[in-house]
């Protein structure tokens, strides 16, 4: 079955490997700075991202589109880092020259979030629990403050200003990378000119704000995990093994899942035999969680669930205060066929920007995977987003 | 937020207790068989299940309908054990004197099902992992074989039999309690009459086998668990907690869960302050589960799991000849809004059993509630179901 899953992407990178040839290459660099302080009031000795960009930065400054990367995600959201890479970053189908993101005319940049998923990855640069509390001279565990998307949009914030960027011409995220791009236009409106909204939602309802936390309950649950305080031994890699294993589950729709997994059965005699034995999805899902959770720290799950749950347009009284406050020409695009952040939350958030007369568009994306047409099956309305990009 | 969810209980439970002072009590009653074969080839040296009855069996035999439960259920389907009992079996609002399932016509009667969710309710009787294994004296923990839904109804098969029941007027259930009636009409199709199948499933498919097992985790994880080996010792309730939860939550659409639990919200101070504070609606859910978690054993949730998972009516090789063999005259009754037996489990068997050329009608139950809109809101048909038991 991993085979399937990396026949599907294959598949999803094949169209584009013919022009890796002459692709520029993406170099992964870092930002620093100091005593940043959190939409909590909690200050942060130092905190370091990574970014990368695509295309050049014009002189004017003003051909600057923001990818917002979703919760497994990073800022690797086009090209390679080498020659040989076997795989581009995510949304490389819709990111490079002659593209609907088109390079050649823009300088597109992203940044990794604070309390990113995998602070072990090479390619990722965070700072979260994982990281050394300067106090202390040890990994901050839980005494590192709650972070939201307010949070994470400040430190991008503070990547373009480091770069003389002074305003969007387009912020683009799906996912968690949405409620950063709405954050953007909320709280920034005048240096905001376009929104695009994928898979989101303006604000984490009660049953959202549920559901997000069944994930970290696994990780709660492993004795390793310790209250938080792991990192001088064991780390709980059972409990985020399944929280990860739930969140790939969560993504997808039953359609796509029955698909890439149709040799699994009720009729294995395995699971008849023995308690003990699971069912081959149960194995194969088993087996592409540990891949992820390789780079991946418990307690930066921990955190992200967090600042998703946290997560309301403009984080005032009211979704409408917030919302009333945007000024960027949005287009909004759910996956009809979402479980987890399901088509209603981006409902929502048009209605409420109708309600206030802004310039909005509502455009469903279809498709069998569920959550990920967001990312995978986005590329159906690259007319769209070209035409939304350029006029 | 408890009372809201028991105020929504007392309001579906209110429509009957005028009825109360008129209706016959109900007792619970055992049945022992021994030397119990399963459908996996295992002996069970005895087998205790509860069960109740409704109404009066007639001479000739032939007025029977048997309830089968759902997953989190028991034998209780309708009426009080005493006057003063709070709360009246899950069907009361359909099954009674006079009701839709009228019980001055029909003897009605339901069982307890193998590994039942609860060994420790006073009021059912079960056999299960937490049963003592005569063999050793102990508690058969893992040892204790896999049990399917076919075993649930050969039990059931047992209990009529010692009645002298030879043939069911009608099999109804709901959830599990589908699968099962499902399982007489293919297994013991010249002694089902009519089946009424309420938001189930004919097959596992993948998905449903990979998301059911992540009810499975949480238990796994907590190490008190100890490979199943507990009854010495600490219950792994933190983790039957977080699993009855999870179950919960499953069976709620957003609607339902947004409505009932409106005051919790992405705003709240507390999640914001420090990660380890929850919102209101984690504590509330979390509440709700410790009171389920009472009664129930960790290994019997395993084994219910697994006994769905491994679900296919007829337990052949292919749904089609299983469905191929049924008689009765059916009724399908999934909920639009169900997000756990999502409702194309159940248009794929009304599709086999259309190319059939079988009696059936498919009938969706809409509402807010999700996958237990076919516990609450099953009243809607009333009217339908009634003349399907009739005619």
């Amino acid at each position: 079955m991993k085979k399937i899953w990396l026949f599907s992407f294959a598949l999803f990178l094949s169209v584009h490997t013919s022009l890796a040839a002459e692709l520029p290459l993406v170099e992964k660099q870092v930002f620093t700075t100091t005593d940043f302080v959190t939409f909590g009031g909690e200050t942060i000795a130092e905190v370091q991202v990574g970014w990368e960009a695509y295309g050049q930065l014009n002189e004017q400054k003003d051909n600057v589109i923001l990818v917002t990367h979703f919760f497994s995600g990073n800022s690797h959201a086009a090209g390679k880092y080498s020659a040989d890479d076997p795989q581009a970053g995510y949304w490389d189908a819709l990111i490079g020259p002659g593209k609907t993101i088109d390079t050649n005319k823009f300088y597109v940049i992203s940044v990794d979030t604070l309390v990113n998923q995998e602070p072990h990855n090479p390619n990722v640069t965070t700072t979260g629990p994982a990281s050394i509390n300067p106090a202390t001279g040890k990994p901050y565990g839980l005494d590192f403050p709650v972070v939201t998307i307010r949070d994470f949009v400040n430190v991008q914030k503070l990547v373009l200003e480091s770069l003389g960027i002074e305003r969007l011409h387009a912020v683009i995220g799906a996912s968690m990378g949405s409620l950063q791009a709405l954050e953007w236009a909320v709280t920034y409106p005048d240096q905001v000119e376009r929104l695009i909204h994928v898979i989101g939602m303006a604000e984490a309802d009660p049953w959202t704000i549920a559901n997000l936390q069944q994930w970290a309950q696994p990780i709660l649950l492993d004795q390793n995990w310790n209250g938080g305080d792991y990192y001088g031994g064991e780390a709980p890699q059972q409990g985020l093994q399944t929280t990860l294993g739930m969140i790939t589950l969560g993504s997808l729709h039953p359609r796509i899942v029955n698909q890439l997994y149709a040799a699994t059965s009720a009729r294995e005699s395995a699971p008849l035999q023995d308690i003990r034995n699971n069912f081959s999805i149960v194995e194969q899902l088993r087996g592409l969680a540990a891949m992820r959770a390789q780079y991946a720290d418990a307690n930066h799950v921990l955190y992200l669930i967090r600042a998703n749950q946290l997560f309301l347009a403009g984080m005032g009284e009211t979704l409408d205060e917030g919302l009333a406050r945007v000024e960027a020409k949005t287009l909004v695009l759910p996956a009809a066929n979402d479980l987890l952040l399901q088509p209603y939350l981006s409902e929502r958030l048009y209605q409420l920007l109708q309600e206030h007369e802004k310039d909005v568009t509502f455009l469903p994306l279809e498709g069998d995977w569920g959550h990920l047409d967001g990312v995978y099956g986005v590329m159906q309305h690259h007319e769209i987003i070209k035409e939304f990009l350029n006029e």
